[in-house]
This record gives structure tokens, sequence and C-alpha cells, in this order.
């Protein structure tokens, strides 16, 4: 077994040794080359030093894995390996795409005899030891040539993985996936603050945090990460009170509004981040200034 | 007609000189004296130097109005005037009292023969010109007498005031309209922030607003309100993002959860101001952590 | 001064009346024509009986107005007049249509050397006698050309209306414009729901809305509706609990999260109305199923 | 070891079941003796007759262990059992009360001379298999009477256990616990609708969740939960889509708007539920009303 991985840094490259340690061969390459170095030396990776050497590496039917920032940069490659690639080659794309794109690159492969496949990864840099959880789209005969690589990558040969459905489902489902994310991390968040802001009673939140991890109802692996945090430091006073957000919490919440669904929760988390972020500050100035206006130290023009 | 005022900062003050224009004696106390002075000079207000001098001015069956902050000021003079005024006085709280405690004060004074009178009083300062709105709750019997000064108070004799029911019926009521005030300002604090954001159609705010005035559905005295702030200044750089928040708001938004009756506008429009003043930051702080936990340079203890 | 109007419906219509009445020689075009025959005899409107017919009819540089549904039917037109009208034309669209259509639709259209103007409208049926709310996109010259046309159908002829900027900026400003619409509907919904809720005051909801409408900080044009409503019937029971939503309350809650702003309101005021149609269905019974099995009946699979 | 448990229901008894495994003696009280007969046949628990008799079987000092429906049941218990028990004995309350409650119980029984303990215990029916979570608020002195018992009910006798501070802590932290639970649930709940919704890729609901509990960032015990209930049915089409709520979630979200800190997440997780009660059905009859008002059939009172 064998693929093409192209993008080799924290998810890439961890994912290459995993796929090492199972036995395939792994060509790899990476516009950085001292990634690429490592891999060589630790792994036995083979190092391509151009997408088209990579594709000459490869025996057909390949299969190249993009592992890239989801965007302007996967839209590239994909654009450039439709030019590469032969009828009958598969082609991958691990990045958190938005899946409309997904099933518009699809098309646009299909048109070249080339098989798209959509896999949504998660798993973070524990993905290397714990195996990676994969979400994948693509049409049969396509999913069962890449399956041997899914289960290489997953936890275990036989779960964390689904094959989800047509290409654009697995990237699908992994915004949805990202979308609860956002919502057990605000859920959290928010409980932990009102235990911290209940001063009289003075609560350690590293130990309530590491006892929930056991037993509880709400026991889960972003809480193991918590307890993780508040173990180290609960005060967090030098922490920036600043949440970035991805496309995924942005689409999902979007999903929902397109569909007419109530997602108050997914919806909420994200809004929660954009204030962090100072997005909140127009509108929390012009309602200052409201206010300070029925106290009407000026004379607005009345109703006429 | 005739009454005594405990309380005459900048809304009893304005009372006082409305009550006054339309020919009713008004007998008043402030425990700073200049704005007492003010209104002797400007007015014909009666000064009374303590509470103790205000109901011994007046003529039984007593009405004394209570112009004060909600809380701890209000239960004061409450529980003071409980022993002064005789069976049968009226004593009125026009403050934005918790309505819970209206319907305590309302039975202990009920107990000494005192009947109780609970004003909800909207308008901010134009309620001296443009009268103020009214909500009052009140046994039949009391609301009759204190009729006249309700219809002196009201933006006209037959219209701005309600007689909502019993003791109580009043602030609930007050404290709704309140709810409903901080949701309408939060969705036009929102809609200029989105309006100014797209800042590819270098939007003119007060423009827009000043056009929303007239005919268009939104058309309201809080966007009169709007457009006078943002006639004055668009941009709001040197406005600070705070926003303050009052009882009302919060036991809305507890209303809410008591009678098990979804008000999410009401409840986030509230917490906008929370966020505003900082009040998400340590739930902010734990989510960057958590999300730099993924990252895991650290490893954390893993589930077992 | 002289116009097309393609589309005579309840918006339309009325429009046309309203320019009738300021003089203005109306040349109208409706699929159905028994709305154009009533306005034929009713106020002197021309009648065309084709799209054709109606270009036909005006003398060049033409006005041309659509007051049409948004979204396939005003693109229809939109492309066959783009074929029809001649460079130097204007072409208005005076329909809720989504603002990045408008730009692209400008585009189409400059490209032809016709002028687009869109022009976001407010007011519904009362706008005969009050005027419509006007907010229009357009180029510095065009809009003059416009401009008389939009000085009848607003409230007066130096109010109520507004030239927003570039085109596509009307009917942004629109779509804000309904975005606090809905925040604000929903923000009187929750508060006379908590005002029925309160059932030991037994309060009089039409007594009280009719009484805001008077000094009250909230009082608006949708306070006076929902007076007329509450005082027409306060207890709905044969009213069914579904409440539409349109284009315009997605595209802002969407243009919300494009922005990254947060916008709480509005956004949860549309999702109030996808649970009232039923939209939230489904994540309720899972919720309910989830609790359910807490109770374990059946043993889950444990986590390995 | 050796304590009297009143209250010997789902909870209650298999914590009796937990701790006879321990080799703990446990003197059980229920008032239905169906539930007290079986667990005298199946572990050997001994059988009181009435609260009276448990006290007299227990030797001082006793532990006396409510495992009873928060509320006015557990009130009443705790107010006898002051009464009954010795100064120097410990009362338990295993319920969710409220943590105000339990401080003023504390006090009350504080000056008897009773030591008041209150531990909130999360896990449901897999508690007797797979140990209960404790977050227990107590004494130094009094926690340490009962670690014993603790360390038995717990998954472990290490973890999963949390001696949280001063009596009432336990509940607060538990009613925390519960309000983190309502945004997890609805977070899955809103996800799992998104996926179901998004038809045209046909997904199958009960795979996707069973591949996320491995690997995946989102793994939990709800999600375990989840995947069992769609592993059975994923279209729920019998299912009612009515969501109970509980004095827990109400709490925490009344104690976000009590510390001023925003809660988006718990409070918009229990509205969902609200809504699914037809808590919504006023507000949204009222705003379908107001919609229906813009058209305009009957003319409102304009505004004056």
């Amino acid at each position: 077994m064998q693929l093409g991985m192209i993008g080799l840094g924290k998810m890439g490259g961890n994912m290459a040794r995993r796929l090492r340690r199972a036995g395939i061969e792994v060509v790899g390459y990476n516009r950085n080359t001292d990634a690429t170095d490592s891999l060589v030396a630790e792994c036995g990776l083979i190092a391509a030093d151009s997408t088209e050497a990579l594709v000459n590496l490869l025996q057909g039917p390949r299969i190249v894995w993009l592992m890239l920032p989801a965007g302007d940069v996967t839209e590239s490659y994909v654009v450039s390996l439709s030019e590469r690639l032969q009828p009958g080659d598969i082609l991958v794309d691990g990045a958190n795409s938005f899946y409309k794109d997904t099933v518009r690159r699809g098309a646009m492969l299909a048109d070249a005899g080339i098989h798209f496949v959509d896999a949504g990864v998660s798993g973070g840099v524990w993905g290397l030891e714990n195996g990676y959880a994969l979400m994948v789209g693509a049409e049969a005969t396509s999913f069962s040539q890449v399956e041997p690589l899914i289960r290489a990558l997953a936890p275990a040969a036989d779960r964390g993985w689904v094959h989800t459905g047509p290409v654009g489902s697995g990237h699908f489902t992994k915004m949805i996936h990202n979308g609860i994310e956002y919502g057990m991390m605000q859920a959290y968040a928010e409980g932990f603050a009102l235990l911290k802001g209940r001063t009289d009673f003075n609560l350690d939140l590293a130990a309530i945090a590491e006892s929930w991890r056991h037993g509880s109802v709400i026991r889960s692996w972003l809480l193991d990460l918590s307890a993780d945090v508040l173990g180290g430091d609960q005060q967090l006073e030098d922490v920036d009170a600043f949440v970035a957000d991805s496309g995924e919490g942005r689409w999902t919440a979007m999903e929902g509004i397109e569909q007419g669904i109530p997602t108050p929760v997914m919806s909420l988390a994200l809004m929660a981040r954009f204030s962090s972020q100072g997005q909140q500050d127009y509108s929390s100035k012009l309602l200052a200034m409201m206010r300070k206006q029925f106290g009407g130290h000026a004379v607005p023009s009345t109703k006429d």
C-alpha cells in the first residue's frame, strides 16, 4: 500500500508517521523541506521535491492526500493536481474544507476522470498516538481503495472512522462535528466561570474538573483537556481573553440558518468568540450612548 | 389636591414640577436641601425638612409619593413611614422596585391600615415636557384617590397611564417594559453595527437612522434617540464600550426562567451588557487555553 | 415625470396610486390584468399588456421600476429587461432582493449601459397613506433622475428616504432594517408573553399596550400594531402558533456571521420563528431520548 | 461503618446496594416498603419502618443520608430529623437541592448541633456499576466522617469525588454540573438535527455517532448515550418532541444572571426545552398576528 502526502505540517506529518507505523509507503512533499527531511530520517518517508515528482513516484492508480490549509491553498493544489493526475487516480482532501467547495471540486475532478475523496480529520496532535477520527465522503469504489489508509489512521481498524456517503458528506459531517465542539467548549467555559464567580465558596476548579472526569454525566475528552488546563493554572490571569474562531464554526451556524433549524447553542458559542475578539464593541458603545441620551442633557429632535 | 413627594432628584424633581403645573400642592422632602430650595423658588413647592415634618404638613388621608432608588433606600423609607403614617393614608412607590418586594411591602403596610400603591414610571428627563408613562398597581379605592395625580403626570389626562391591577402589578408591568426596552435597544445596536461593518458601502449611519424615523416599520422613540446620537457622532471612537445594566433587566430574565417561558431576546440583550462589562473574560480565557491544549505541547493525562 | 411599473400587487399597486396622486405618469404592467384594469379606472394608470409594450410606451431615458417577488421572478425580469432597455435607461428593483444579487445584477446591467437602482421599501399597506420609507442604492446621476419618484413615494418630500450609496447599498440597508424589525417584534412578543404568564395579576394586555403607546420609552409603530392586535383579542386562542420568516431575516443573521459581529438578538429572533415552524422537533426528540437513556433500562455499550 | 439511608428509589436503592457491596451496614427506610423488602432480601439491608426507628437503629454519632426529591419532601425530612437526631450526628442530603436552601438548612441544623453535609450525586442508574460522581460540601470534620461512604460510592476510592468546600458548595457544584450537561446535550442535539436535515447526503446518524466515540474531539459519555439512542432508532418518529427540565437547569441560568456573567449556551439550552414544552406558543401567536397586521386589513389607530 502506498500514498502520496502533500503537506507535512503538524497534522500531515503525524499522519505520515502513523501510516508508516502501519507499514504503508508514504511519498511526501512539503513546501518547506525541513519537515520532509525529518520524516525521511525518522520513519523512512520517501521525499518528493515537487508535486510533479510526487505524482511520478507513485504507481497508478495513485492516491494523493492533501493535508493543507482549507481555502485558497487547497484550491490551488486541487486545480494543479487535476492536470497532473491520471484518470482513475484518487485525490483525498483532509483539510477542513467547506463542503460546498468539496462538492464543486468533486464535480470538476470527475470531469477529468479523477476520483475525489473528502476526509474530515479530528484528533489534533493526539492523533499520532490515539489515532484520528475520520469522516470520509467518497463513492463506494474509491472508498474501498482508500479504506486501508483510513483503518491505519483511525484509533483502531474497526472504529473511529465512518464512510459518510457521497463526496462532500465527509467534510459536511466534520463541519457539524466542529460546531458541536464549539457548543461543548462554551458549556464548560460558562460552567467554570460560574464556579469561579461564586467566590464565597472559594472552589478549587482543578479538583472539581478532575473529579468530574470519573463517573459524572459530563465526562468527556474536552473535560480531560479542561482539567489539564485548570490543573496547571486556574486563575488564568496572564491569558489573553481572546478566542479565535475558524471557518467550520461559522459554516455550521450558517447551515442552521440555511436549513431553517434553530441552533442557538452552536450559534451563541460562536458569537461569544466574536465578542472576545472585540467585535461587540461598536454596539456596546452605541448602547452606552443611547442610555446616556435618556438622561437627556441635549434635546433630541422630537418625533413629528 | 395635595401630595407629599420624598426624593426630589432628576425624576422626582421634574415630577414635582409637572404636578405643580397642574395646580397640585406639593410638599417635598429631599435629603440634600439644594434641590428642595430650587423647587420652592421655581414652582412653589412647600419644603419639609424631614419626613416627619412632611407627614405633619399634609392633611389626612395623606398621599406620600416615594421617588427614591429601589432597594435598601426605598425599603428603609417604607419601613419608617409605616410607623409615621395613619390608617387610611396612601404610600406610593415610584421607584423601579422588584415587584415581589412590592407585594411584601403592600402586605406589611396593609397590616397597619395603610394603602400601598406601586407606580412604574417611564419617560426619563423627557417626562417633564412630554409626560410620564405610568403603570399603577393599587386597590380600586386607593387608585381612585391617586388618579388625579396620575392624570397630571401622564402625557395627557386620558392616556399614557394604566391601572394594571392589584399591588405589585404596576412594578411588574414596568419590569417587563424595561425588559422589552433592553431587547429593542440591542436590536438597533446590532443593526447599526452591521451597517458600520460593511465598510465597502461606506454608509452614513446618521442619515439612515434619520430616514428610518419616518414611514419605516421600525420607527420608534428609541430610534429617535439613536438618530440623535449618530447625528452627533457615528464613529463613537471615544466612547467606552461598557453598558451598565439595572435590576429590571435581570429580573425580567429571571421571570422568564421562573415562568418557564423562552425569552431569548431579552436574556441575550442582558448578557451582551454583561460581556461589555468584562464579565465574559474568564470563560474566554479558558476557551483560549482549551484550544491551545488541542495543540498539545503538554500531554494531558489520558482518560482511563 | 413618467415611469413604468412592473408588478401591481399589494405593494406595487399602492405605490402606483401614490405616484399618480403626485401627478406622475405611470405605465403599468401586471401578469394578472385585473389589478391593471382597476388602476386604469381608479387613477389613470396607462396599461401595458407586456413588458415590451411597457418599454415602448415610455420615452427615453426610461425609468422602469420592478415591484416583484425577490429571487427567481425578479431575476428573470432583470435579465429580459437587460435586453429590451436602451443604454442610459434606468431599472429600479424595489423588491427585498439579496444585496449580493443586486451588486451582481448592477454589474451585468452596467455592461449593457443600463443603470441599476436598488430601492428598499418599507411601510406595508400603510404606505399608500403614510408614505413609504425608502433606502436607495444608486450612482449619483441615476439617483438624481429617480429622486422625484422617491420624494413622491416617501412620507414627505424631504424625509423618510435616504440615498445610501452605491448599487447594492439600498437593499443591504433594507435587509438590516428587517433584521432590526425581527428583534423588536420578538422583544414585544416575549414581553407580552410574560405579562400573560403572570396569571395572578390577571393583566389586561390591551390596556397596557395602549398605555405604553404614549410617553413610554418603548413606544413605536410596531407597538401601535401590537396594541391594535391585543385590542381585538388578547387570548389568541384560535391563532396558529406559526411564524413565517423571509429571506431578509436569514440574510441578516448570516451577515453577522460573515462579518464576525455578534448579533444574538437578531439571530435568536429568527430561530424563535424556526422553532414555531416545528423545526426544533428533531433535536427535542433526541434530547428526550437522551434523558430517558440516563434512566438506563437498556445498557449502552460502555466506553472503551 | 454504618449509615441510615432514607429514600430507596432508583437512586437511593442502588446507592444502598453499592454501599453494601463495600461491606457497609445500611439501615434503610422507604415510605413504600416494597423497595425496602427487596433490598433486605437482596443485599442484607436492615429495614426500619419509620425514620424514628431508623434513628434508633443507628449508633451515635449517626450518619443519616437523605435520597429524596428536592424541595418540599426533602425540607420536611430535614425539619423532622433536626428534632430526632442528636448533637454530633450527621445528616447528608444527596438530592439535587437548591444550594441556597442547603446553606439555610445547614445553619438551622447547626443551631441544634447537627452537622449537615450536601452531596451532589451524578451517574444515574449506571452508578451502581460504574460508581457515582460525588460533589460534597461539608466542614472538614464531618467530611472525614462520611469519607468512607463517599469512597465506596465513587467510581474508585481515589477519584470521581471531590470535597468542594463548606456546606452548600456541593449542591452548588452539582447545579453547575447539570447546567453544563444541558449545554452539551443541546450541542449534540443541534448537530444531529443538522446532519439529518441535509437530506441530500442521506447520512447514517447512528454510524456517525458511533464513529465519533473513538478518537474525535467530541467524544464523551453523553455521546455514548446518543449513539445508543440513534443505534436503536434514528428517525424518532414516534417520540414526543417534549423535553422536561428540572430545577438545576433553571437555577444555573439564574445564577448567571445573579453573578452578571454571560451564560448564553446554558440559558438557551434551557429555553429550547421551554419551547419544546409549548411555552413559546403565545409569543409566536402574537408575532403571527403582528405580521398579519402589516397587511393591514383593519386600520390601526395611527400614532398621534
